[in-house]
């Protein structure tokens, strides 16, 4: 191509730009200042919401006034599913602190913002907590296993987790559509599984503000640690599967893929 | 380009041509006369699907039939969802008051289709309440809370919808075929984690015509009013995370996108 | 085009052959032999199924092994979906001689191929019946309604049934993939909030066969002739939201859309 | 077209180049050692959280803990979908020795890593109950038919499951990102309607580990060979309604189809 065929630069038409091939999820292009603002506005309602829906549940479950298996099922699950669709594109919802730093530790996300993410997602889940307690004492999770067992529970539910939050990231290319539906019955059938023996929650953020809330930070370490195990489980075994990232995953992360 | 290489204007090969921005949702091009009818015979069939479905559930689930957190749940989400399906290219499937509120101030909806969109949506919901009432004795909605308070959980429940509703619109010309799921699930969900404490309905047409005919439309303030200070929260959320319309939008509230 | 530019007839390189418009479902271009054959087939299977699956799902919540609204919800639907994503494109999944009728009512289903199916819904049917009856006295439907109230149940809920599958198929070429898990909804919201009053099945050959086997066939009236009612509602309401044929529709109807 | 036009014999402008029908599954080229190791991982990965999560599930239900109808339900069928989304592109999901059974005798999957994929899921099906059994003893299936009709009837909803799975094989380059809600739902279904009465599992994989590590291999006859009857069931059918297999078909069991 030569200035004569179009002095701005632009492409010839009927070829598209050559895409620059990222080469780290670092550069600051899709990131102007009012996309993170957006990103983490995102973060805290979408935290905000999935703490303080699941906390109405299980208060509702402990009254007697929803089935217990379906409380602890269903809630999360719908959540997440409709935050996928509704956030998905604006900072890639992962509304998890662990799903953050998995897309950090893949290099589909960038460093500098893992900060910022985390703070909004444990500031959402805080801000649910304050106003769930508002309405009631928040229950305590049911723990029929030892702290280590819950721990190491919630460290295998998060690693499937992540296992199919990398898959469909990775495949976001083909799947995103459907791929909310996928991460959310993870979700679900990660509760159903774990929840009659221990508050699994495959999610730091959303078990930090309850627990800060009601005085339980200490008894709560097996669901703020387990997940972060779960975190290195699930990225070895998608190496193990997949190898290194592609750029569908990145787009993912950062809710860069699928629109435009 | 030059008039030599295509006398009658048309873009070369390869391009597509210049599509005008759409600066006003009020322009009539979309809506010829028959469009117009069309669009609310679909209004009101699909609230009244909604609202008799609706009673019928609860009716059925007073009298012991049907497991009371399904009826209330499953109920209107499902029909939620065959509507959207079947109603999405004729009418956009609004089959909610505020629903069409909320396109009309993004500007996505034109203001002189709302009154007509309203008429027949209420209309639905009264037809409905009579065919239902002719079945037995609606049953009033549980309420646990005080009237504030059935107000404000409508309203939230009602912001959280309008943020999936805006967001699966938004991103319409990408999600189209699976943005139905999203929403119905977050019907779901708004039920699910309400009802059990209040005839939270996120809609102000269906609680109308059941509480008009049995006589207690005064009564039914919280979930007429609480769903309207909804789509205010709903729309700053989308507004703070979105920025303004986009054409998808418009396409999406006016049944026009993804089909042809 | 002439024959200098191609001598066998085939269109430009670049150009798609120029379609001819399908005045009338009754060519026999896309039904040579074979296809009619593993069509047929695959409308006993799916019959057969769906009559077999829903039978034992009664029979087990008779004896108190599955819950009775999730056994009468759940059994058809999932036959249903998975009906329609394993025989949409060999027969169209109709697997109910009203999806048939209607289908053909709008022109988007050769006349000459209604009795076949029938004939083949029907003998699925009676098959899965016989079947049935070997493992246990075939439970009655609940009636607490009168008999016209029945068949105008049935009607109501078929009409519904059929306002989706029109609607589906005439939003096929887009929403295929999709279009499966709205209608097996559907199906499953009416035997949700009708099952509990009424053994409404929105499909005569599904109640054909047991009603036959079990010798209870004038008593099974409403349940026969409710969903002819229920065609005329679908078809007038589906005229009216939507208009005439469009030619997504006949390839739905045939299982030629979407694939090739 | 003649040879001047093109030397090198490629296809002009706007017509794909000739695919070359694949007249085996058997070629190397899809492959490579690296992508048969990443695939025997998922397989071991996929099936390991099957027969873990479903033996869960049922542990739970004996305790109380959770519905009995809902975990043999909803347990196989959630991980399915998810290990659908998963894995699909890595290994092509089988995590099922019958259905790696039914692809190569399709022609659709290379015999030579059959006896591989094998190993690998009933490697993950020993492992599994070699860990499970160290949380309680496991408990046995409810049959309350005689073992010839619980192989028959094992027999019978793995007929169908497969006829979903080739069918979702075969339309899989339009399916793809929801035929693993069909094949999930399709579990959920088998399980629903068969598990009162038999411990349908319709995947001998499965069956296996548990029954080896609790001493009842024997026993569990019905449940090994009932689905390897049912892969001749669903071929035939699947034969009968769709003919031979397409390519589409290939790339879905092999994990190639769809994604690049």
């Amino acid at each position: 191509m030569n200035g004569l065929e179009d002095p701005k630069g632009r492409p010839p038409v009927g070829k598209a730009p050559p895409r620059t091939p990222k080469s780290s999820a670092d550069q600051d292009a899709p990131w102007p200042a009012r996309r993170v603002r957006q990103a983490l506005i995102a973060e805290v309602f979408g935290t905000f919401l999935l703490t303080s829906v699941s906390a109405a549940a299980l208060l509702l479950a402990h009254q007697g006034l929803l089935p217990e298996v379906t409380a602890f099922t269903l809630a999360p699950a719908l959540v997440v599913i409709a935050m996928i669709y509704t956030l998905g594109d604006v900072s890639g919802a992962h509304i998890n602190p662990v799903v953050t730093l998995a897309f950090a530790l893949r290099g589909a996300f960038p460093w500098r913002l893992v900060g910022p993410y985390w703070a909004a997602q444990f500031a959402g889940s805080v801000t649910a907590a304050l106003l769930s307690v508002t309405f009631g004492h928040l229950p305590p999770a049911t723990e029929r296993v030892s702290p280590v067992g819950a721990g190491l529970l919630d460290a295998g539910c998060t690693a499937v987790l992540l296992a199919v939050v990398l898959a469909t990231a990775h495949r976001n290319a083909k799947l995103s559509s459907t791929a909310g539906l996928a991460v959310g019955l993870t979700v679900a059938l990660g509760h159903f599984v774990s929840n009659p023996v221990s508050g699994v929650a495959m999610n730091p953020a959303k078990v930090f503000g309850p627990a800060l809330v009601s005085g339980k930070l200490t008894e709560a370490w097996p669901h703020l640690l387990g997940p972060v195990i779960g975190v290195v489980a699930g990225l070895l075994l998608t190496r193990a599967m997949r190898g290194p990232l592609n750029e569908s995953e990145a787009d993912a992360a950062q809710g860069t893929g699928g629109e435009d």
